[in-house]
């Protein structure tokens, strides 16, 4: 689109394979890509327990050396491919994809257990990379619409929740006391938002009667209240629904025409 | 429909107490199995009882044969009265009817108490029959469209929940350590599935004042995001009651006209 | 409106009192009767408290008989003030109003504490006269409606989550044993049932790996599952609000005019 | 708007900074003011817990004097800045906003740990004044029309759900005796709250089969129940969205046109 120098044909070759899923190379490449991403992810899940730990360490550890290898050689070319390598270097994939890899060559240089085992939990970020098809982004991109319009009225009725957990939580530490687990506001805090969210753990649990008849009313409120959110996101979803290419007719200027329609369904006059 | 050799009488006959509810006798025959159905069921069930298995095996174990007989004869009365006996067999409906009445005869040329008990998990597939009657195929039908048609929805929906999940189990798994029951990363995401669908059983919990904060954090957002497919279930399902008042068009005969339409969409044609 | 000879005026008068709530007489009643049940059903409440039982028997079960005797007061002017007795006895209201006096009768014939226990709980149905008052009647009717018009799909529902509880409660029940508390089917029924409607006590759960993730994939899938109902009768309110007093235009026939419309929106007629 | 001598021009650049969000000044304040109510209630909240009470109990003394003394002075500048500073006093937000200062002056004119505790809950009222922030006045309004308009649907539907919690409490009662927690109605009520509002903490959970029966039966029919509001409030939701995109008609100026109105659906006027 620009009037730039043409770019070399086998940039664009590499760019079509792995930026795009439209040819068949391009749709092997993201496949592959996905199955690699939560093989590494199943590896440190694996890792992480100890009795498998300790039987297939080397294999493991094997497995964890390939990936990050073959992840590398992705990053590399994916900044080869692109015209403009800083932008996509600097942009939230392209971060994600160098936070993929940087943990593992940082556990050579610097040994030690417990760096090790924060770094690990930042490779998991790796997965994001599923997003990366293009298969079920239209329909990540309408859910993120609808949940940006109904971004006001979800941060009202968060803070109103909040709110309500705060004075919720002092008010139970002062009836409860600290015998049955209230011993602060903010532990008080977390049961009430435990409960609100329907949760229910019951590692905490009111004992007192007008403990228990607060909690009772909590309960029946809070799950009320909970109730708001999915009234403004189905609303949302519905009306987004709706709105899809609504297009005014030329001869009457009506809209709220479906998006199949190739005549106005008041005039009948061709859109 | 075709012109093969008509069916013998006999065999219509059949076919119309058999496979079709609109008359008498397909009605009796139908409510006959659902309650058939539901009576072996049953017998499955008090059989996992330790206490009812004891007192009353020899009952279970002939009402077991009984059902086994009827089914089977209901099975091969289904081979005889449709036209192509092999695509009913293979059909799902025709493999479960199978499988409902195989384990009880497998069991009797392989004794052994290991596989018959995995045997009998099989045999409750054949609850599955009850959909057979045709009342509730329609509402079905709808049922299975709208959650179809959100199928790529769905999908997005999930796998960022999955995402979640995982980041998630790592930071807990980094933060509880393995005191309070968040021994791996699989067993932590283990508990974000329990703590974000609400369930809640309260066999791990955190403990440490970080792992309760970001707990609740986990089951708010949690709570929000598994709101999402409400939403989007609720709005399929309204649109496809919406489109349920369309007519066809006279001119092209297609559907999915609005109510207040008065021309058809698609040729211009009044309606 | 019948041509029956004109009923007298103290009967027609005490119809209006206790059977319509538009004259102050009516709703003075209405809002007595409301409390009276209130204050009837806290004292069976408060009998059932071990500890406030002993201490206030006496007064107790003064209020009992209060109680008792003015809704049988109320029970006779009902019988009076309608034309045909019969009618309004034989009604679920009636017969509800029969229940809510007889036991305290009862248990003065039948002296012994087991009947007396049972009876207590029928009693309480006497709060089913709350919905007496008239002014709910018509959203309790919108709701019922609602709900009635997803009968179909509500039972196909059911019945889909049901066969998915003996389905998992046998599954469970192999793979978990009897260790963890799935000692037969219909107790991992009821682990499945607590499970899928995201109750989750804790009482019974699994320990096993295989369990856990069986478990984790039941409650994903079921919540997604239980998810359903919402949007249907989410839809079908909302389109029962739309449908409200729906009239054509009687100059172009078009529909879709809102309840508080005068002219029609499409060619501004009077409706 | 009214005729009453101009106000000094002091009290109306004082009233556009305190009440008004438009203007930089104004903005600024607000932001002020959340940042001061949001560190005010965390030094409650880090009050509570006794082992930060002990190591900073003076540094927080400290902060609660300041934020005491800086919410004074806006409390006497909100009162000096409005034309009727009666009205303001007695508003919901001004009893809120003295209710914030008064606590911390009256445990020092009785000092006592008792008095003190009780005062520093209703402290957390103060928190409601981040709703003074314009920016959601607009989107708290929507939710709160939304659920005034289901106000009466929603009264139907808790007294239906009490009316289920005082049945199935005695019910629960009679059946499981007082062996497992059921010691009482009231008791057996609070179970079927925790259990409809599907928390369930499992302090109470049945142990007889018909317990455990009764309790599924109450959790799918009470979660299909408790379903019925989101279904109510996203209509009505999904309703008010409809009704945003209206216009005043030029005639008779009334609101509430369809987004496809033509003619105003009151006078007949062209919109």
């Amino acid at each position: 689109m620009s009037l730039a120098p043409p770019t070399p044909r086998w940039r664009e070759r590499l760019h079509i394979v792995i930026f795009e899923a439209d040819t068949a190379g391009g749709k092997a490449f993201d496949v592959a890509l996905l199955i690699a991403i939560v093989a590494s992810v199943l590896c440190v899940l694996l890792e992480s327990v100890a009795t498998i730990d300790r039987q297939y360490r080397q294999a493991l550890i094997l497995a964890e050396w390939v990936f990050t290898v073959l992840f590398t050689i992705e990053y590399i070319l994916r900044l080869l491919s692109v015209g403009k390598p800083w932008r996509y270097a600097l942009s939230f994939l392209g971060v994600v994809d160098l936070l993929a890899i940087l943990p593992t060559y940082i556990s050579l240089l610097l040994p030690g257990s417990q760096s090790l085992v924060v770094v690990r939990a930042l490779r998991l970020l790796r997965v994001f990379r599923i997003f990366k098809l293009r298969r079920f982004l239209a329909e990540a991109e309408a859910l993120k619409r609808a949940l940006l319009n109904s971004r006001a009225k979800i941060t009202v009725f968060l803070s109103s929740v909040l709110v309500c957990v705060v004075i919720t939580g002092a008010a139970m530490h002062l009836i409860e006391g600290s015998k049955s687990g209230f011993t602060s506001i903010p532990q008080s805090m977390y049961w009430a938002i435990v409960t609100m969210t329907t949760v229910g753990y019951g590692d905490i649990a009111p004992v007192t009667p007008l403990g228990k008849g607060m909690a009772a009313l909590i309960m029946v409120f809070g799950y009320s209240m909970i109730v708001v959110p999915t009234g403004i996101i189905s609303a949302e979803i519905a009306s987004a629904n709706a709105r899809i290419s609504t297009q005014a007719c030329p001869e009457c200027s009506r809209e709220g025409h479906d998006a199949n329609a190739v005549h106005c369904k008041f005039c009948g006059a061709r859109l």
